[in-house]
């Protein structure tokens, strides 16, 4: 008998299933916490970025992740520069935190076509022409939501890595890399 | 009569003035979203890094953040090399994003005693001696924890600029600089 509620963090095996099955969710439950993760770029200054976003999808198999984004929003322009992202989980449920190192590969235009059909149309707002994310207005509403296909962007995740922390009565964390077949090790918390 | 819920959110300086609320409480009330923002870094290869911290002081008056961190951490390492930051915090209950950019000074030793000697007890654990955060073992808990105050360090984040997101029936979003005195200027969302 376990005494800890996650016995699913005593194991690397189980660990690293728990993080994709939460990842997973996160997809298909719009109130699970990996719905929205933070995305950390860096600036072409050399800044880092950090912001919420949407995860689009999950695949542990290829080791994948998905997000949306406009076309022409800044974190275009930094991994344009540099593709490499961090994305962050905080899961409140689970005490644990998902950090993913991810090489970022951005896909466009007819690549994209079947995603863009099916985002829902309340949602398109966000991939419009004219003024950009970011662009200083006079005013706070001074800006139009006009549906662009050519605004709409995907970013693709490949995971490099994931350093999985979970806070149990005793802390556990571990660190998984594609380079090692996601073999996993255990770290200092 | 305002039809949204967050009024606040309609003018520049109650927007501001909102987030330092908002992040001031996370200071004080480990329950709100503010008290356990995600802090950005670069490392020195170039990577975005991203983790969970918690927020340990906000000072409107200086725009000054304080976060405790090991002294001998990867996220150290990364400020020693660029002492810049983003922080990022999503506030549901307000439907707010604050990211914020800020200059990192690091402090330890004799400067951050008092400090120290306020963390209490149980939490000293987190600035051990022995295998540093991030090292590799061969056990899930074959670590130590024997708090030595050589290993506090306090981070103090000068606030450059900050970036607010309002998500409501009609977003608004505004950036706001030290540089600019704070005046703020709205943003296409």
């Amino acid at each position: 008998m376990s005494l800890d509620p996650h016995p699913w963090a005593e194991q690397l095996d189980s660990l690293l299933a728990h993080a994709w099955q939460r990842l997973t969710r996160g997809v298909h439950d719009r109130h699970a916490p990996a719905r929205h993760p933070t995305l950390a770029t860096v600036s072409a200054e050399g800044w880092p970025q950090a912001r919420t976003v949407v995860l689009r999808a999950a695949s542990r198999s290829d080791g994948v992740l998905e997000i949306h984004t406009h076309a022409h929003s800044p974190k275009i322009a930094d991994l344009s520069a540099r593709p490499v992202a961090a994305l962050h989980v905080w899961d409140p449920g689970s005490h644990l935190q998902i950090r993913i190192q991810a090489d970022v590969e951005i896909a466009q235009g007819d690549l994209v076509a079947s995603r863009w059909s099916a985002v829902p149309e309340r949602s398109r707002a966000a991939y419009s022409r004219g003024p950009l994310p970011g662009q200083s207005i006079s005013e706070a509403l001074a800006y139009e939501t006009d549906p662009d296909p050519a605004a709409f962007a995907v970013l693709q995740l490949h995971v490099r890595s994931m350093d999985l922390l979970h806070l149990g009565p005793q802390h556990r964390r571990a660190l998984f890399s594609r380079d090692n077949a996601w073999a996993g090790c255990w770290l200092v918390p």
